[in-house]
């Protein structure tokens, strides 16, 4: 583990100028270029995208509306970051290549809090073989990243958010609204030793995984109609998908992934689990319409999924989106709850 | 010409909400997909990049350290924006394929504030057929902005930092040091109506055209053996290009394309012509190493380059960079302007 980001310890960014940091992220960071490829150093980076088709995705991270140094470490921020964007290659089914990190700090910031947030995303990108090949560093009074993925497709994919067809069955993988509940809990202060439901409420906040792995396996599988990941919270990213195709669904309750340490977790906070489930962002799980037909694949290829899939509910044709409750009362409409937007407009905001 | 950003006139971010916004701008903004691609609304994009290799980069932008809504107009951020990183394509010879655009901003910025900086790239890509297809909005104090850009490369391509040998004859496109001098022009106060030489330093500084024609060609003819382009100044860009091959260079002023003109803005705004043309950044001017012994499929070339090309010297093996004065005398080491760096390290500013 390097430390010291290269004996640069206790250095700040104007010590070690824009050609310094540069060099140190490549050496410590870079990623290795294949033949006719070009990684860091040049005016722009050359990749090989298997298949001729390139898929992408940018994400930018501001300090105060994205993360807080306050309570996520540098390591949190990066790995973090990383694993939002590698979500988003996961929900088209691609397989990952490359990312690029554009970065704007204060030059009083110190070097070894960069090293820590590419040391960060180098950790969540191992797995996935997806490798840092270039990027930008420039002054700014607020600490930004701007992420953009790179992955490839091959024949029969992407999946997209458009495609799915009433009947179709809903899956999600994992078990979202954690997410939600780490930033509850953080906001009262980080706890120094987590344990239990705390341990892995706050894991899933400050270290998400992003499911690349089901999202290829899902793709693969020909069985998946329409995916997204539920980056905004269920309800809201269920919209986005349904809404292409002028479609409904309905959620049983009762089908939910919401286990008994989830529960506690939201009893503790003062978060009904119902909002924590459907409502809340920032999870990296992927939501996915199944052809009935193809059930039998998809379970065969369901059982390759490091964070499993549970079934949810089903596409409709009536649009709208409605909850049968467990107790067999419906909600719908307004009644529901809202995820995460920026710029939340007046109509949102007055609901 | 779209002046109302669609019937939004007056509103801000906030009325519009962020799922408006990226309608909006998807609208009237966005690239239209070929077959087996996707544009802007899905997790994310999917481009075809010929010949199977990506030509990648990113540029971050922060409002206070790049640009100034003072007097820099919405459009033209926005077009300086995607200038600049079209020319890092055209500095690898990359074909231009497409843009991403991660923006952040206040929510009580203007919705014709975003709408004009994205239409200000839309007409500085237009002539090189690069199209926008994807990307992010979110909250941000400071208006920042993210541009990645993707272009392709053939065999032969891209043409990179490194490869030059002692010998090779240094061309510059176009005439650079203008866009310095608009920035000085600018920081005392933008004039209403300019002509003259106010004129074209003003052009340089707020809309620069990147020379991705002239890239393209250049690295069609197979004459040249390395390529950057002058975005920290030829000096600075000069010894990266360079520092690969441990190599150096001589410059000889008076061959230096600096007009009439030139001399006499430089004299106005109190700055040294030499510096202005060696030392300033911001210049999206092309920087070539040609073999000697393809100078003539060079200049054959160069016929079709809208900027054409003067050459201003040669790489040799002495590291080091060296001009002639048009005096006889030389000036080598500090002697020499500095070009633009970001984070500059304790040594550089001690200079």
């Amino acid at each position: 583990m390097v430390r010291n980001a290269g004996g640069h310890r206790g250095a700040l960014l104007r010590d070690v100028g824009e050609s310094g940091l540069i060099d140190l992220l490549r050496r410590t960071h870079g990623g290795i270029p294949r033949p006719g490829e070009l990684s860091i150093g040049d005016d722009a980076a050359v990749v090989r995208v298997p298949g001729g088709r390139a898929v992408l995705s940018t994400d930018l991270l501001v300090e105060g509306t994205h993360f807080s140094l306050g309570y996520f470490r540098p390591e949190e921020v990066g790995g973090r970051a990383l694993s939002a964007n590698l979500s988003d290659l996961a929900a088209m089914g691609a397989d990952p290549v490359c990312y690029l990190v554009a970065l704007a700090a204060h030059p009083d910031t110190p070097v070894a809090t960069v090293d820590a947030i590419f040391r960060g995303m180098a950790t969540a990108a191992r797995p996935s073989g997806i490798r840092l090949m270039g990027g930008d560093t420039c002054r700014g009074e607020r600490l930004t990243l701007c992420l953009t993925v790179v992955g490839a497709v091959g024949r029969g994919r992407p999946v997209c958010r458009a495609g799915a067809r009433p009947g179709d069955l809903l899956y999600v993988t994992g078990s979202p609204g954690w997410s939600n509940l780490g930033l509850a809990l953080l906001r009262g202060g980080r706890p120094t030793r987590a344990s239990g439901w705390r341990r892995e409420a706050m894991r899933a906040h400050l270290a998400p995984t992003a499911r690349w792995r089901e999202g290829q396996a899902a793709a693969r599988s020909c069985a998946v109609a329409a995916m997204i990941d539920v980056s905004d919270g269920i309800l809201a990213d269920l919209a986005h998908l349904l809404e292409r195709d002028g479609l409904g669904a309905v959620l049983a309750e009762e089908s939910f992934p919401v286990s008994r340490s989830f529960r506690a977790a939201s009893a503790a906070l003062g978060i009904d689990p119902l909002d924590a489930f459907l409502g809340s962002g920032e999870d990296y799980e992927l939501l996915m319409a199944v052809r009935p037909s193809r059930r039998a694949r998809f379970l065969r290829a369901a059982r390759s999924f490091p964070a499993g899939a549970t079934p949810i509910g089903a596409v409709t044709k009536t649009p709208g989106i409605r909850v049968r409750r467990a107790d067999g009362s419906w909600i719908e409409g307004a009644e529901l709850p809202s995820g995460f937007v920026h710029f939340p407009s007046r109509k949102h905001r007055a609901r």
